[in-house]
This record gives structure tokens, C-alpha cells and sequence, in this order.
């Protein structure tokens, strides 16, 4: 089932990562390069498991990121190698912390890369990366950078713990569900943009600018993430279908439709959401009941929305390649949708 | 069933942490403060879980050794308290994430504190802890502080994906097991007293001794612990007798037991600790073939000679309360096992 989605841009053009990609490209590969040294082991299971996730994590959005922030910021170092090597451990660490799985998920046949290995190994193997982070930047040497990403570690835990909390709970506020992905998703987002211009030594007014730039994007490509898990392009992309609604996780496109629906309609988000009972029937059900309430859409409206925020606050840099980069990222964010 | 070993000690007195506990009363009552206040969040399933594990952490060992190592430097300052409290995080941190169980260990009738709150909790609210550590360090602005403990909590990790590769392992050799425990044991004892040392701005030959004071107490102490699972004063405690051997953990006194045993025996070990097939008398059969081959003795006598090169360690330190209480530590470390 697919969902018909419009498209209102400006100009007839598709935003995507290409520019960004190309002006980091050698910088990223000096990341890759170190990451690959760094998070070697003479415990031959660490390299093993982490290289696994780290070749499959894809895209490499947050390093890329603070590289850009740097190179926005005029900088003309070498610090931002090691701290976007730096944030993508974080990345990871939380990523193989996500796959931990509870007993119940078993139950439901939920089980994602630590199938392999086991949710020992993941949890440990992400301990390994989170510390190694911490070394690279105590060899940086920069007690700001170890501030911000110190203080981004526990807020992503917290988000986490919070989701954790809001899962199953189809009561879940708009503004509860915001704080959520704001802590697990966002801030490391803000961070690996605000760490990139602390390198460069600027003035606090264009920290905050790329912290801002960053916590908006995050939380736009958070809701398109969500919006992807029920969309037919996401099956293109050689990816499930419903794996949200499966897991009963609870994101904005259900909120919006819990909230417009009629007692029936809550009955049945209650049943499969809360009670997790789903029938086979039911994914092609909730769709409809998303379309209906136009809520996919309406969740796009939102992201878009803090798109235009993370837009902005670059308003206080000059023009140049970089920026526009930067601003390709956020329409990317938001145009992968459709 | 009970395990008779011989108490071979030059004097009468029974050692223990009375002094060492009388001696740093007041600065761990300021500790505890710290964490209470530290570990608070938003969140409430945060301090809920945090809390509960934190509170039934009993000894607190870890942190006594830094403001103990502080005071044997004659530190008269403030800063010893917050990176005590940063010792502990980590380590709940670990005994969090040490919770966390896999499908088999389920289906073998293991869980534990996670039984409450889920795999997912104890992960990520361990997370959150260790990212707190590294933000009390932060404030403390000592980058070798954060050299000491980043580091440490990368070897702790290591130390622990080591041991999930030799589980169920018994041709482990003792010098692999040695490696498991530095890393997952030792390796913070001495850096929680490494960092007492640093606090007070010792020299180096100081700080050296105290991390190998601190890591040959810690070999030792796990050592001892992995004697005390198949004996009866552990039952004394009312902890259970053979948590150990259910799980097929490879301690010490398995390792010498199979090496020192005949074919039949090592076939007993390889059915119940590698294939992880045990029947109801195998706990009692094991314990029988640790007291023929004398392991659990020599696995103490092990831990003497580690306890022997942390007491030397001290040596350059003159004769105070505090050297004496922090010798106390050691001697109650092995003595424990009687």
C-alpha cells in the first residue's frame, strides 16, 4: 500500500547529499581511515562486530556533518578528523545499544544485527566504542568538545530511556514524543555540528547557529524516518514496511492519528499498539487510518517546519559552497520523503 | 557441601574494612550525597533504576580506594569526592550492562536485577551513567583524569568481550583468564586509585604505585570471588553456591581442575561447562573435583602472591593510618575466602 504524498517546492530541482559528499569526500576518508585503526582490538571479537555495523552504517551523515561544520567555519586543521571519527563511535555505540532486545521482543520474532552476535556482545562492543570515543578526544585534548559531547551522551541515553517509557503508550503528547527524539536522535546531531566550529575557534553567536542548524535538522529527519516506515518508497529502498508499527513504537504519524480518530479507530491503535495483539490484516489497516487523518503528510508539514529553523539559523554565515551544501542536506532530509 | 582451606596467616587478627571504612567515612557520606544528586534526571525510570542498583551496591569499594588514595597523598582538597562518585558510575555502569542477558541464558533460567526493568533499561540507563562520570570529569577539567578513566573503561570493555570468547571454553589457559580479569576487574581498582594519587599532584613513581597497588588488589579480589562461588561461606552470605558453574563461566579453579584432571574429568567438565548439559549432582561432582586437585587452595594461594606485589606497591608510601587500612584491604581480600 502506498501513500500518495505532495510535493510543493520551490524549484523543480531534488535536493540530495551529492555537494556535501563531495566536499568532504577526502576528509571522510582520513575518518574512515582512523576509525578503522581505532577501533581495532587485540580481543579479535571487537573489530569483528564493529566492523560490521560500522561498513553497514551507510551514509555517515553525523561525521559528515562536523566536517562541513569545520570547513563552513574556515577551518583549515586537522582536529576535525579524529572528532568526527569521534561521533560516529558514538553513533554506533548507540546503535548496537539499540539492538539489544528484550525477552518479549524475542516473542515477537524481533531481532536485528546482534542476532549474530548476542545482545552481550553489542552491549559491550558499544561500551568499547563509547570509551574509545572519549580517548580520541582526551588526545584532542579539548575540554568544550568533551563538554558537548559528554553532555549529548547522557541526553541521548535519556531520550532513550524516555522512549522506552512513551513505547506502547498511544497517549503519548506531540511535545512528549518531540523531547524523545530530540534526546536520541537530534542532539548528537547539534553536537557533530557545534564541534566542528568550536575546532575553528569561532564566536559563540556561530556555535549556537550550527548547534541550532543541527538540533532542527535532527529532529526534521527523525519524523521523515517515521514517515518512511510506512511509505512505499521505504520498500524500495529494499527496507520493511511497518517495523514501527510492529514494535508498537509509538511516532508522530500514529500520535496525530490516535488523536483525530474516532473511538473505534482508538480501539484499534489500543489493541495493536498498546496490547501489541496484530493480526495480519492490520498493518494495511493502520496505513489507511494514517491516509485517512492525513497524518503522514501532516508529519511532513512538521519536519519541514524545523527544517526552515535549521535553514535559517545558518543565516549568519556568508554564502558559499559549504552553506549551500548544508542547506542540501536539509531539503534531502525532507524531500526523501516522497 | 563445604570446602576446607587452611588459614596460613602470621598473626591472629582478622583483617577488615574498618579502617579503611572508619577512615573515609566522612568524605564517601559526601560521595554518596553526589551521587544521589548526579544520577537524577528527568526521567524517572532513571534514578528508579539507578537507584535501586546503586543502593544495593553495598561496599563501595571503588570510590573508598580514591579517597583513600587521595588522603595516602595528603590531599587536602575537594576534588577527590566527584571523581570518587565518577569511579562508581562506571562501575554500576558495567554491573548494568554485566545484567544484561541473551535468548540462551533465558531459556538456561538465568536473569537478574534486569528481571525487573528489561534488557533495554539496564543498557541504556548504564549508558546514562557512564556518560555522567564523564560529565562530573568534565567539571573536574582534568584531562588526565579523563586520560586514567576513558582509558580504563576501554579496557574494562575489552576485559569483558575477552571473557564472552573463552565462556564455555575450558581449555581457557590461566594467563588468558589473567588478561580477563585485569580487564574487567582490576583495571578500575587501579585506576580509582591512580586517580586519588593525581588529584593531589604526586609525583609519578606515586602515582605508579598506587595503580599497581590498586591493580594487584583487584586481580586478587576477583580471584577470591571466583573461590568463594563454589564455597560455603558464600552460602553463609546468602548468596547462592555455583552461580558460576551453572552459567559455564571459566573461572581459575576450573581451569586447573581440568588441566590437572584425568580423561574422564575433563570429559565431566567439557559436558557441563561446554555443552551445558548439567544434571542435578554435577554442581556437588564439580566441587568434589576442586577439592581432589586442590584448586580452590591454589587458586587462593594465586591470589596471596597478587595481594603479596600490592602490598610492596606501597612500600614507598611511610607508615600511616592510611597505608595500614589500605594493607587491610588487601590482607581482607584474601582472608574473606576462609
Amino acid at each position: 500500500m502506498s501513500v500518495v504524498v505532495s510535493l510543493n517546492r520551490d524549484s523543480g530541482r531534488r535536493a540530495s547529499l551529492d555537494m556535501v559528499n563531495a566536499l568532504v569526500a577526502a576528509d571522510l576518508g582520513r575518518v574512515n581511515q582512523l576509525i578503522l585503526k581505532r577501533m581495532d582490538s587485540n580481543v579479535a571479537l571487537i573489530p569483528q562486530l564493529a566492523g560490521h555495523i560500522i561498513a553497514a552504517g551507510g551514509k555517515r551523515l553525523r561525521p559528515t556533518l562536523t566536517l562541513a561544520a569545520a570547513r563552513l567555519c574556515g577551518y583549515k586543521g586537522e582536529r576535525h578528523i579524529a572528532l568526527a571519527a569521534c561521533v560516529e563511535f558514538i553513533h554506533t555505540a548507540t546503535l548496537l545499544h539499540d539492538d539489544v532486545v528484550d525477552e518479549s521482543d524475542l516473542r515477537r520474532g524481533l531481532a536485528t544485527a546482534n542476532n549474530v552476535w548476542g545482545n552481550q556482545a553489542s552491549v559491550l562492543v558499544g561500551d568499547f566504542l563509547f570509551a574509545r570515543a572519549f580517548q580520541l578526544m582526551v588526545e584532542d585534548g579539548s575540554l568544550e568538545v568533551l563538554d558537548i559531547l559528554s553532555s549529548a551522551s547522557a541526553q541521548i541515553a535519556e531520550g532513550e530511556v524516555a522512549q522506552l517509557t512513551t513505547a506502547n503508550n498511544t497517549e503519548t503528547s506531540e511535545s512528549a514524543y518531540l523531547e524523545v527524539i530530540r534526546g536520541k536522535t537530534a542532539t548528537l546531531f547539534a553536537a557533530a555540528c557545534r564541534v566542528g566550529s568550536v575546532v575553528a575557534g569561532r564566536p559563540q553567536a556561530q556555535e549556537e547557529a550550527l548547534d541550532n542548524y543541527g538540533l532542527n535538522l535532527g529532529i526534521a529527519f527523525q519524523l521523515v524516518d517515521d514517515v518512511l516506515d510506512y511509505s512505499a518508497s521505504q520498500a524500495e529502498l529494499g527496507k520493511s514496511v511497518g517495523d514501527d508499527f510492529r514494535e508498537g513504537k509509538i511516532t508522530l504519524p500514529i500520535i496525530l492519528a490516535y488523536r483525530r480518530g474516532n473511538d473505534e479507530e482508538r480501539a484499534f491503535w489500543r489493541r495493536t499498539m498498546e496490547d501489541m495483539e496484530q493480526s495480519e490484516d492490520d498493518l494495511s489497516r493502520a496505513i489507511e487510518l494514517l491516509g485517512k487523518h492525513e497524518t503522514l503528510n501532516d508529519t511532513i508539514e512538521r519536519a519541514r517546519h524545523y527544517g526552515a529553523i535549521a535553514r535559517d539559523a545558518l543565516g549568519i554565515f556568508p554564502k558559499t559552497d559549504v552553506k549551500s551544501a548544508l542547506i542540501d542536506v536539509v531539503d534531502f532530509s525532507i524531500e526523501r520523503a516522497y
